[in-house]
């Protein structure tokens, strides 16, 4: 009998019976409990000498992407994963509880240049990066355990990236996690009561009123939401319905890179580079049918610290209005 | 005709159709657009010359309990409040939005020492703080639009404690809020389908198993929970079924305020003095029944950032076993 692999850094999904939500018990990351009190926020790298993305050895490259000057993209596996790739999930039922293994897909999408963020990429470049990301979804969509593919990134100490060098995160988990299922739902009971989607009827009034409008082009919209959970929240959608992010066509593309790259652009100059988190949303690849749901971009710049009440309650508090801050983005 | 008192910091909720999520936009602590580029966090005021609770003027002193020294604890009206009191809540609807006021109460629970951290108390300390909370909740909780007094605690900078001088905040609001309002539901479900409260269930189950319990005394229990959010999540219940805090007796504040105590101070030790947040889950007073639930204090210290991927997907990453962090909290 072949011995099983032995994975590296172990992980474990475990499920609150109360609140319903997910949780992920990360050991591979962590250490002994005697390290927590002093541990400050791992180091941020700053120089090009000591940067593992600028300094790559023998990973396995996934994915690269060139342009005139050598590689620009390249997707390579997490070298510290938070979930790991395993032939079962292996559930478990523990009294009341329930929980199973960290199974999925962990990568990263770096990008060449140490102090060029996205914000400061070129329309095309931001192209490459995109067209990464869905190369990736399409691959890994079709794997085991692979019910959602999270794609999202970090940039800046604030918004948690551990690394300075720009780079995005690919996860791929067995589950869908809490806020997307109550998204789903929420987007479901909406489409099963008014036969429409509650997205598209969100983004028609807002073009028609207008206010909250950062950008538009042909194919995408760029807006600050009615409920912004965080002062200068912006979401990126397509403005025809679609559910699925991994089917976006190649004009489209051109499309919602400029989209970004406007949104990115002005959150710079707005807030003079702010630290942010940036991630997509669309329907899970868990084979049911979700065409009632409408994929996006949200970008949360971190414009404040979640404390007691938002952590306690849930409800987030937006220091500006969206109106104020679509107006004063559009200025940029 | 009475003029209607104008809001000094007037703030409005807002309903995700998506979600169905609540968010606050509170401007009373907003400034104009401009201001967030070069916004830093509020400044932590470390000197006693210059803090607020320290140099007290003509505020309406809400409650104030002594101990010989002189006053110990004071309520006071919160000078920027997130929720404002008003005779209406002037419910809108704005295209596919609802919206209403920001209409609540607002308090801070301050202590004497401005140095003296709530870790650093007296067992009796601790009680007349606890004291001060029920009492609050008992005066507020008849009030008119409040469904629901959300009582919490923020220590140090990066739990966004925006003053350095220890201080609790008592928040009243009109709705339920989303956190709760799922937990509630999870709870109801439970009950309804089992006969039981989840939370006695799970708290049955933790103390056979005894791994994740960091101590108990005749009335609480303090654990990590199964499905912790962070690394050294702690909660502290009754032992026998409670839904509401308000209605905790006299003999069973000192059993709480021991356990408070404890596991404070084993956090203290333990973490080396870390940051944390620590609220009230209870039943809400909006004048159903909740007596399916199970009051508790959640006590979470920040461990760590929250980045795209926990922001994106609402799986929150511990990186340490509840079942190691309790057995290291034990031996503090």
């Amino acid at each position: 009998m072949a011995k099983k692999p032995k994975i590296k850094f172990p992980s474990e999904l475990r499920f609150d019976p109360v609140s319903k939500d997910w949780i992920l018990i990360a050991t591979g990351r962590a250490k002994r409990p005697e390290t927590f009190a002093k541990e400050k926020r791992k180091t941020v790298i700053p120089s090009k000498e000591t940067c593992p993305f600028c300094n790559l050895g023998k990973e396995k490259t996934i994915l690269e992407y060139k342009n005139k000057k050598g590689w620009f993209v390249k997707v390579l596996p997490n070298k510290f994963p938070a979930f790991s790739t395993s032939e079962s999930l292996n559930k478990k039922k523990i009294g009341p509880y329930k929980a199973m293994d960290g199974v999925g897909f962990a990568e990263v999408v770096i990008t060449r240049d140490h102090n060029k963020s996205m914000a400061q990429f070129s329309v095309s470049e931001i192209r490459q990066v995109l067209v990464a990301y869905q190369e990736r979804y399409l691959d890994l969509m079709n794997e085991k355990f692979v019910d959602y593919v999270s794609i999202f990134h970090n940039h800046g100490y604030e918004a948690g990236a551990s690394i300075y060098h720009p780079h995005s995160q690919i996860i791929t988990h067995p589950i869908i996690d809490p806020d997307l299922r109550r998204s789903l739902q929420g987007s479901a009971e909406y489409w099963e009561k008014y036969k429409k989607c509650v997205h598209c009827v969100m983004l028609d009034w807002d073009r028609k009123d207008k206010k909250r409008i950062v950008f538009e082009n042909k194919e995408f919209v760029v807006v600050c939401p009615f409920a912004s959970k965080i002062a200068f929240e912006i979401r990126i959608y397509p403005r025809k319905h679609h559910a699925y992010f991994e089917r976006i066509e190649d004009k489209e593309k051109d499309f919602l890179a400029e989209a970004f790259k406007i949104a990115l652009s002005k959150l710079y100059k707005a807030l003079n580079d702010p630290a942010y988190n940036l991630f997509l949303h669309t329907a899970p690849c868990d084979g049911r049918n979700y065409d009632h749901y409408h994929w996006h971009l949200e970008i949360l710049p971190k414009t404040s610290t979640w404390a007691g009440f938002e952590i306690g309650t849930g409800i987030e508090i937006s220091t500006i209005e969206p109106e104020k801050a679509a107006e004063f983005l559009r200025k940029q």
